[in-house]
C-alpha cells in the first residue's frame, strides 16, 4: 500500500505507457478503418473528400463561438482535454478497493497512537491527492464528525464543478460543429445557385462540394468533441464518486470508529466480488 | 420457500427455458414481418437494400465513437446486452411478495432465536443475492437501524450506478447510429455528385445506395440499441425498487419490528392486489 | 356521502354513460373534420392516401420495437389505453371536495366512538378504493402519525410509479412512430430510385406514396400515441395529488386532530373557490 | 396601504388601461411590420400566402390534439391564455415591497393589539387576494408556526400546479402546430406528386401552396402558442416567488416576531434597491 | 484588501480597461476570419450573401416574440447583455481567495473588538457589493446563525433567480431566430415558387436568396444569442457560487468561530492550489 494508491496513479500518467487504454484504440482503429474502407470501396478518390473552405468554417465557427461564449482558460483547457481521450480512466474500482485499505489502516493508526499518530504517519505516507490532503488536515485538526463531513462535501462538489467544465464546453462544441457544417453547406449552395443558369451539368460538383462542410460538422461533433465530453465526465463521475467514499471514510476516522465498521460500511460503495474482509 | 425466491432466478437464468419471454418474441416477429412483407409486396427485390459500405459506415462509426467514449470493457458489456433483450424482466411484483415472505419470516425467527438464529437459518438457506447477503450480514453484525439503511441504501445506489452503464453506453450508440447513417449518405451523394455530368439517368441507384446508409442508421438505433437500453433500464429500475424493499425490511429486522409491522410497512410497496395478509 | 366518494366513481366507468367526455369528443371531432375537409377541397380523392405497404411498416415497426423494449403485458395496457382517451378524468378538483369531506366525517365518529367505531364504519361504508382501504388499515392498526405518513406515502410513489407505466410506453411510441415514418419513405425511395431511368413521369406517383409512411407516421404519433399518454400522466397525476391529500388526512386521524384543524390542513391542497367551510 | 396593494391589482385588470403593456406591444408591432414589409418589398402579392387548406389542417389539426390530450375545460382556459398576453405581469417587485410593507404593519397590529386586532384589522381591509386571505385565517386561528408553513406551502404549490396547467398546454400545442404543418404541406404534396406527370411547369404553384403548411405550423407555434406559454409562466412564477414571500411572513406573524426582523428577513426576498428600510 | 475585492471590481467595469478579456477577443476573431476567409476563397463576392427581407424577417421575427414572451424591460437588458459578451467574468476562484481573506479578517476584528468593532470597521471601508452588505447588516444585528443563514440564501437564490432572466431570455431567441430563417426561406420560396413555369434558368438565384434567411437565422442564434446567454450563465453561476461562499462566512462570523475554523471551512469551496494557509 502506497501513496500511489490514493493518488489514482495520477502522478505517473505522464511516463507510464499502461495507462493508455489499448482495447479504446484497437476498437476506434477499427472502426474508422471501416469507414475508410467503406470510401474505398466506393470511389477510391479521397481527395474529392476535401475542402479547405468547408473545414474553414466549420472548425473556425466551432472555435470562435466557444472562444465568445466561455474564459479562454477553459477553452483552451477543453481542447487539450481532447488529447486524454484514449487514457484509461484512473479511478476504477479496483482503486476504490484501495483506498478503503488506506483508509482501515489509518483507523487502525488512529485507535493505537491517536490522532498525533496518524499524523506522523500520512507525513511519512507523503500523500500526493489534494482531496485526501484537504481530508486529512481536518481529522487530525480533530474538528467533529459533522463540521468534517459538510466540508469534504462542499469540497467534492467544488472539485466537480470545477473539472467538468472542459466537458461542458466540449458538449456546446458539438453541438455547435452540425450547425456550422449547415453554415458551410448554405454558403457553398448560395454561391453555387448565385451563378446557376439553367445548366445542370455544373451542379453536381459545386452541391458535392457544400455538402463537405455538413459532412465535416457531423464528423467532428461525433468523432471528436462527443467522445471527448464523454470521457471526461465518466473520470469526473468516478473520481466524486470516489471522493464521497473518502468523506465517508474520513468522517468515520473522525468518530473514530472501529475498522470493522468502517469496512462494512464503506463495503457498501464497492461492486460485492470487490467487497473486503478485514482480517479479524 | 427457497433461495430462488430472493435471488429472482437469476442462478438458472442459463438454463431456464421459461425465462424467454414467449410474448415479446411473437410481438417483435409479427412486427418484423410486416415490414419485410412490405417491402416484398412493393418490389420483392431484397438486394435493393444491400450496401455493404453503407452498413461499414453505420456500423463502423457507431462502434469507434463507442469504444471512444466509453471504456473498453463496458461497451462490450452494453453489447452483450442486446443479446439479453428477450430475456425475461426476472424482479416482477410477484418476486417482490416472494422476498417480502423471506423477510417476514426472518422477523419470525430473530423473535424466536435471535440474531444468531437468523445467522444459522440464513446460513442453511445459502442465499447467492449479493445485495440480500450483505444487508443480511450488517443485521447479524447488529448495527442500529439507522447505520443499515444508509449502508444499504448507498448500495442501491452503487448497483444501480453501475449496472444502468451499458444501458447509458446503448442510449449513446442510438445517437450515434443515424448520425452516421447521415455521413454514409453524404459520403454516396458526394461521390455521385462528383461524377456527375447533368445525365439524370444515372442518378437513381447512387442515390438510392446513398440512403441505404440512412435506412441502416435509423433502423439499428431504433431495433436495436434503444429496445435493448429500454430492457436494461427496466430491469435495473424493478431492482432498485427491489432493493429499497429489502432495505426497508432489513432495518425493521434490526429495529426487532413485528411480522404484522413488516408486513403493514412492506405491503406499500406492493400492488393492492399482491399485499400479504400474514396468518396471525 | 358515499363509497363513490371515494372511488371517484370508477366502479360505474364502464356503464356510466357520462363519463364520457363530451367537449372532448365534440372539439377531436371538430378538428378531424377540419383536416378531412381540407383533403376534400384540394382533392377529394381519399384513395391518394392509402399505402398498404406504409401503414404495415409504420404500425408494425412501433409494434415491434414497443415489444422489444418492454413487457408483453405492459404494452397492451398501453396499447388499451389508447381506447379510455376519451373517458372523464375521475379525479377532479370537486372529487378532492368530496374525499375531505368523509376523512372530516371519519375524524369526528373517532373522536366520539374511538378507532373501533371507525372500523365499524369504515366496514358499513365498504369502501372499495385500494388505497383509502389500506390506509383505513393503517389507521385502525393505531400506527404512529410517522410511520402511517412514511406508509402511505411509498404506496402513493409506488401506484404512481406502477400506474404511469402505460404512458411511457404510448410516449416512446411516438417517438418511434415517425422514425418508422421516415423509415418508410426510405424504402419506397429507394424502391423508385431503383427503377429511375431518367424518366421523369413516373416519378411523381412513386414518391406520392412513398411520402404517406411520413405522413402516417406523424398522425399516428400526433393523434394517437401523445394524446393518449397524456389523458394518463393527467389522471396519475390527479390521482397522486388526490392519493397525497389522502394521506395528509388519515395521518391526521391517527394523530387524533380535530374536524376544524383536519379542515384548514385539507384546504390548502383546494382550489379557493371548493374551499371547505365547517359549519361549527 | 390598500387592499390592491396585495391582490396585485388583480380586481381591476380588465378596466384599468394601463395594464396592457404598451413597451411589449410596439415591440411586437415593430417586429411583425419588418415581416410584412419584407413580404411587401419582395412580391407585393400577400394573396400568395393564403391557403384555406393549409390554416384547416394546421389549426385543426392542433385543437383537435390539444382536445384529445386535456380537459375541454382547461383547453378552453389555455386558448382564453392567448389573449392575455399583452397584459402586464401583475407581481413585479415593486408589489412584493407592498406586500412586504403590509406584513410589517400587520406585525406591529399584532404586537399591540393581539390577533384579536389583526382579525379586526383585516376585516375593515378586506382581502380580496385568495391566498392572503387563507393565510391569514390561519394565523388568526393560531395553529403553530410549523403548520402554518406547512400549510400554506401546500397551497402555494397547489395553486401553481393548477394556474400552469393552461401553459403546459400551449406548450404541447406549440410542438403540435409545426407537425401539423409539416401534415398539410405533405398532403399538399401527395395531391400535387400523384397528379404529376413529367411536367415541371405545372408543380411550381403546387409546391408553394403545400409549403404554406409548414409556414403556417411554424409561424402560430412561434407567434402564438409560444409566447402565451411564456407569459403564463413568468406570471405564475413570479406569482410563486410571492406567495412563499406572503408564507414566510405569515410564519413570522404567528411567531410574533418584531417587525424589524420581519422586516430584514423578507428583504432577503428583494432587489437590493428595494430594500425596505423600517422607520425605528 | 480594499472593498474593490468585494466588489469583484464592479465599480471600475466600465473605465478598466483589462476588464476586455483579450485571448477571448483574439479567439474569436480568429475564428470568424476563417469563415469570411473561406467565402472569399470561393467567390470574393460578398453582396451576394446580402438580403434586406431574410434579415428583416430573422432579426423582425426574433424580437418581435422576445416582446411578446417577456417583459419589455427584461428584453432590453438581454439585449444590452449581447454588448457584455466579451467582458471578463469578475468573480473568479482568484477573487475567492481575496473574499475569504476579507472574512477571516472580519472574523479577528470580531474576535478583538466585538460586533461593534466590526460594525466600525466595515463603515471605514465603505462595501459596495448589496449582497456582502446585506449580509454583514444580519451578522451585525447579531441575528443566530440559523437565522443568518436562511435569509442569506434566500437572497443569493433571488439574486441568481433576478439576474439569469437575461440568459433566459436570450436562448429563447437563439430558438427563434432558426425558426425565423425556416419562415423566411419558405416566404421566399413560395415566391419563387408561385412564379415557376418550367424554367429552371430563374430558379437558382431565387432559391439562393431564400437560403439566405436560414443563414441569417443560425448565424445570429449561434454567434450572439447562444454565447451571450452562455456567458451570462457562468457569471451568474460564479457569483452564485460566491454568495454561497459569502454565506457560509457570515454564519460562522456570527458562531463567533476561529480564524483558523472559517479559513479550513472556506478552503473548501476553493482550487487546492488557491488554498488560504492562516499565519498562525
Amino acid at each position: 500500500m502506497t501513496d500511489t494508491a490514493l493518488t489514482g496513479g495520477r502522478r505517473s500518467s505522464l511516463t507510464d505507457k499502461s495507462r493508455i487504454s489499448v482495447a479504446s484504440i484497437v476498437g476506434a482503429a477499427f472502426g474508422f478503418s471501416l469507414i475508410l474502407l467503406a470510401v474505398l470501396l466506393k470511389s477510391g478518390n479521397f481527395s474529392a473528400f476535401l475542402s479547405l473552405e468547408g473545414f474553414m468554417i466549420v472548425v473556425g465557427g466551432t472555435m470562435a463561438v466557444a472562444f465568445m461564449s466561455f474564459q479562454a482558460n477553459h477553452v483552451i483547457e477543453a481542447l487539450e482535454g481532447i488529447g486524454l481521450m484514449f487514457k484509461k480512466a484512473n479511478v476504477t474500482h479496483e482503486n476504490l478497493y484501495r483506498d478503503m485499505k488506506d483508509i482501515i489502516s489509518w483507523a487502525r493508526i488512529t485507535k493505537e497512537k491517536g490522532l498525533r499518530g496518524l499524523e506522523n504517519q500520512v507525513e511519512d505516507q507523503g500523500i500526493n491527492d489534494p482531496f485526501v490532503r484537504y481530508g486529512l488536515d481536518m481529522v487530525v485538526s480533530n474538528y467533529n464528525p459533522e463540521d468534517v463531513h459538510s466540508m469534504m462535501e462542499t469540497a467534492a462538489e467544488a472539485y466537480y464543478e470545477r473539472d467538468t467544465t472542459p466537458a461542458r464546453i466540449l458538449m456546446a462544441m458539438a453541438s455547435h460543429a452540425p450547425a456550422f457544417g449547415m453554415v458551410g453547406t448554405l454558403i457553398g449552395m448560395v454561391i453555387m445557385l448565385g451563378n446557376f443558369k439553367g445548366d445542370m451539368s455544373g451542379i453536381g460538383s459545386g452541391l458535392a462540394i457544400s455538402l463537405l462542410a455538413t459532412l465535416y460538422g457531423v464528423l467532428t461533433a461525433r468523432m471528436i468533441y462527443m467522445p471527448a465530453a464523454a470521457k471526461i465526465m465518466q473520470k469526473q463521475d468516478n473520481l466524486r464518486f470516489r471522493n464521497y467514499l473518502i468523506t465517508e471514510g474520513m468522517v468515520m476516522l473522525v468518530a473514530n470508529r472501529s475498522a470493522r465498521y468502517i469496512q462494512d460500511r464503506l463495503n457498501s460503495f464497492l461492486a460485492p466480488g470487490l467487497h473486503h474482509m478485514v482480517e479479524d
